[in-house]
């Protein structure tokens, strides 16, 4: 059997080429790796080194971004939706540094490694974890790399770390030297790690001249580094003859710049102390000026890193920007817009985000219960061995982590109390108050004290695009006591660049079918039970209160699937499913959170949290999606012949055939 | 964490009742299993006697089909064509005699065991193996249903058998009664089969009497038999009060009668004999005068085995009906439209006919290239583990079966050479009159010695409803040397109920990108690509020739998923994709095909033999798919342009921009 396919480098391809002149073009029409793929392709599953390789042989430049921890736990918090946002504008990588005096690798979640993991687990971002050598045993530091490859981490930034006295003190059974450390991981976990080092363009201060240094830095790479990020320079020419140097000696790896804007003039000193940089004289001259001009500092910090870094990019050996940001957004975001390297309108590779977990490489279907909190759907599964991808299926329905934290600071509300009193109301004298809360969220409008609904217990965030195309109806029903948590409308087959419900590559076409969940009285329920007997089996349904009493007409309790892609030379994808036994998972987390986000704000035994608390005992979660998906969304009408029939006369009831 | 979902008998269900009076509505709207659903639902898990226990409860009676082994090879051609038209009339079952003097448990084409099997694997049939104690030691037994076993095969028909001579003479080490052979079944193997037994309404020719005879049938079913199939009987009253007597005697499980519809006067002496039964008065009153007219004997066996049914099926006792067919068509299928329980349309539970072989029941994804050869997939694929299930993936394409045995029976040609020759030309005189059987295969026209081309060999059949839609376009490309073997047109969404390209369970939608696959000439091939590059990404194609030189512009050489549909609570199906892996062993089966089925029937060195010799060898095989399903076909476009650019003027060719 003559078969000319064959695996290369991990991506099949022809290994003939073409006599008559047409060329196999699989290679170069590959898209960019910037631009995600769904499903289990090449570039998500590819490690960091990969991806770097990729994007320089395509020429795509890229940029990446350093943040510190942070130092309490509601800056931690912060730090957090920082990923999310800085997350969109499409970073390679971001990288985390080494706190020694932060316990940097406890599990406290102010730790480096716990920020480090949350950006993998739950931000969806390629993460690069520092680590030092500073006070650490070989132990210690095995027990670390041991524990960050636990957690998802697949990449070491290794240095030796400032001293923490003035000078450097060697640790008993420790590393004095980046490259012992180097070596240390290679040896104990092998090609586990992509593993970066520090380069520095003006030489290490602490070693004997420039040429010393830069035969560390060879050492460095020989002993196994697959990458250079450099200390801060001011001047391009800096950067340039450094790499010259460094290719001169042998050093053939990716060297990417560290740029960092200038953001104001403390924050300059500071740093030029810590790395005994010294300013240049023509910035010097600028900014001495301005010093008590923030505003000003800042805009020629932006103006002078966009010019240092077109310098950059324009000599051609520069493959990506690495930006201190000092754990703000503004001054890089700017440069980054400037240099238009700043993805505007990033392309959603599915319609959730990825976590970059390895494990969860594969992962491409999710129920769509956690639509709005996938950080919690993440931490439920994190001790899943499998990720379903493909299909659902019934067998992918294993246990679910138990609900033993709410106080896991990932999931906290970014609200303080006051604030959602404010929003949720002081006092509450009705199930009705409740109803309003609901109706002012997806209304977006003040409620009587003036405060503008930002956020419900299972909603973060206010109201997604997409769902504000469903505004109006959803304000109707939810003024009647359908208090919506989770809904989508179908869709048939928009294109897949579509900026509001499109995803997946270009040149696809994606598909909903309407969904709509919502907790409502048992009252409603036995109507809307009468109801949905006309809508078979049109509509299916899923029905279930606090006690798990659950009513269904699913055909065999198989998942249903709700969002799908046809995309071209592609397999099917349906990242979302409603599934019955997941559901049963949710509903759990659903119920509890009246209680612990909403209830537990006011005083026990106050009439508010009795009012939350009988909604909690009392009301149904309900789930129906609209199998139809070509024709117009009927569920609006379910729920208009729901009150229709509870607003029937009692005995007009009796003749309506239902 | 309270979870009610619980899974009963295989399939989920609550399990808490609903208090308020709606009831859980998912046992009600169930499909009847005659309506087969696809993708790896409870009922194509099924074993028989689920089956039978479904239909039972959901009262929707069955029928079910016996056939014989053939004599000879051509024979067993046909059974397996007849299997194929039988089978789209819906019978829960077919069963296969066991002859002892055939070699019954053989690998000739003729045997029992290798009928079975075909109906199994490659019609897709759930089947009954009969298996008789006659002259068989227990090892042989034992070694018949392990090879069974080994085949797919899931049902054993448990009998004693008749008597090589004119009494029993028991064999040494066997078994003299069939209660034995259902023991030593239960004994070796456990519950892997289900076993049907025989039951005689009027009493085994050999039992001491009528009740003595119900004990050895109590006996047999209390031994662990399953079901029971009777002997044929002429008046309703004889089964029913049989049947009643087996109830009383403690016999629970279902009792199926057999039903012999009358078809000739000869058939029914000689079975008379055989069975030593008793033809009633009324019959051979009526029989006799017509004796010699054999279709006015048959159109009164057909009457009469209607109105013997519609008694059985009214009596509520009947829960399917057993067809003794001697492997004819004609009068068994007009007593099952008579009685409304023959299918006249059946709907495809996938667009592909599913095999029944249990290692296959989860197998939903094809790759398209064997649509029209569907048992030689099967063949190829046979020794696979694990069946793609939901995504077909790059790790689903692990080796095809070996191109070894061209003359597998069930691969074979159903028209002789001499009729393959008046098709395909007795004397081919250039590569045009190659194009012209093509083109009469397509229009369906005699050609020009006045014989229709009813089959290519690639495909086996007439050009198939779907394909009729392409009609037009194919003709006209074929007649210029695109030599089609394979197309599908794009489908937007079309109810899964169309009785044309429908498939899947009702309440669905189902889509299709355009296809197309041919052979050509390098010529066109190098016109194509420059066209295709028009085309991109539009356009996914695969050009490859026979050396196995392959010119693609697959992303990372993943399939196409080219058929889908959506269904009303349920996972996306996809069952045809374009595999860029399977295509290059489809190649070595499509080009070998030229030459075994079509070089082979002219001399070695005869112009037509060399004919085809350099269409195999220089010709390349493409396949074309359009993914923008939504819009028209552009595939004819693509065509039409790549024959407009070989029109043009050469001088003129330098400045088309392509």
């Amino acid at each position: 059997m003559v078969n000319q396919v064959q695996k290369v480098d991990g991506s099949w391809q022809s290994c003939k080429s073409d006599s008559s002149g047409a060329s196999n073009s699989g290679e170069s029409s590959r898209e960019s790796s910037r631009c995600s793929t769904p499903g289990p392709d090449a570039d998500r599953a590819d490690r960091l080194r990969e991806k770097m390789r990729r994007r320089i042989e395509s020429g795509d430049p890229w940029f990446s971004l350093e943040f510190f921890p942070p130092r309490t736990s509601s800056g931690a918090v912060n730090l957090i939706s920082r990923f999310d946002r800085m997350g969109f504008g499409g970073p390679l990588f971001i990288d985390i540094t080494w706190h020694p005096a932060g316990d940097p690798g406890s599990d406290k979640e102010t730790s480096s490694m716990m920020i480090a993991s949350t950006a993998v687990n739950y931000c969806g971002l390629e993460s690069i974890l520092h680590l030092t050598c500073c006070n650490q045993t070989k132990e210690n530091i095995t027990a670390h790399l041991s524990k960050a490859k636990r957690l998802g981490l697949k990449n070491i930034m290794a240095l030796r770390g400032d001293p923490l006295g003035d000078s450097w003190e060697e640790e008993e059974g420790g590393f004095s030297y980046a490259t012992d450390l180097v070596k240390h991981i290679r040896c104990e976990f092998d090609d586990y790690f992509d593993i970066c080092v520090a380069g520095y363009p003006t030489g290490h201060p602490e070693a004997d001249g420039y040429h010393a240094d830069l035969k560390h830095l060879k050492e460095k790479v020989d002993a196994g580094a697959d990458f250079v990020i450099t200390q801060l320079f001011f001047r391009a020419e800096t950067f340039l003859s450094f790499v010259k140097d460094c290719r001169a000696i042998g050093i053939t790896c990716p060297i990417l710049p560290g740029v960092f804007p200038i953001q104001g003039y403390q924050s300059l000193r500071q740093l030029v102390k810590l790395s005994k940089l010294e300013v240049p004289k023509e910035i010097m001259e600028v900014i001495e000026p301005i010093k008590d001009n923030d505003a000003a500092i800042r805009n020629y910090g932006i103006q002078q890193a966009v010019e240092m870094c077109k310098v950059l990019l324009d000599s051609g050996v520069v493959p990506g920007l690495h930006f201190f940001t000092l754990n703000r957004e503004v001054a890089t975001i700017q440069v980054l817009r400037q240099l238009g390297l700043w993805i505007e309108d990033p392309r959603r590779p599915l319609p959730w985000a990825i976590s970059a977990h390895p494990k969860r490489k594969v992962e491409d279907v999710r129920p769509i219960f956690w639509a709005s909190r996938p950080k919690s759907y993440i931490y439920r599964t994190q001790d899943w061995d499998e990720f379903p991808n493909g299909r659902w299926g019934n067998s992918s329905s294993p246990a679910f982590g138990e609900l033993n934290d709410y106080y896991l600071f990932y999931l906290k509300s970014k609200c303080s109390k006051d604030a959602l009193l404010q929003m949720w109301g002081e006092e509450l004298t009705s199930e009705e108050s409740v109803f309003e809360v609901f109706t002012n969220y997806i209304t977006a409008q003040a409620n009587l004290s003036g405060h503008k609904v930002m956020c419900l217990p299972w909603n973060d965030d206010p109201l997604a695009p997409e769902t504000n195309l469903l505004k109006d109806e959803l304000e109707k029903v939810n003024r009647r006591g359908i208090l919506t948590i989770n809904s989508q409308p179908n869709i048939n087959g928009k294109p897949s660049s579509d900026p509001i419900v499109g995803w997946g590559p270009p040149g696809g076409y994606v598909f909903q079918k309407a969904y709509l969940e919502f907790f409502t009285s048992s009252e409603n329920v036995t109507a809307l039970l009468k109801v949905l007997r006309k809508y078979e089996p049109r509509v299916n349904y899923h029905i279930v209160n606090v006690q798990g009493k659950n009513l269904t007409n699913a055909h065999d309790m198989q998942p249903n699937a709700v969002t799908w892609g046809i995309f071209p030379g592609r397999e099917i994808i349906q990242p979302t499913v409603v599934d019955p036994v997941s559901f049963m998972y949710w509903k759990d987390e659903a119920f509890a959170l009246w209680i612990e986000q909403w209830a537990k704000l006011y005083e026990e035994e106050s009439p508010s949290r009795m009012i939350i608390q009988y909604i909690h005992d009392n009301y149904y979660l309900v789930n129906l999606v609209d199998n139809d998906f070509p024709l117009d969304n009927c569920l609006w009408q379910v729920i208009d012949d729901m009150f229709d029939l509870l607003d029937a006369p009692p005995e007009l009831e009796v003749d309506t055939v239902y």
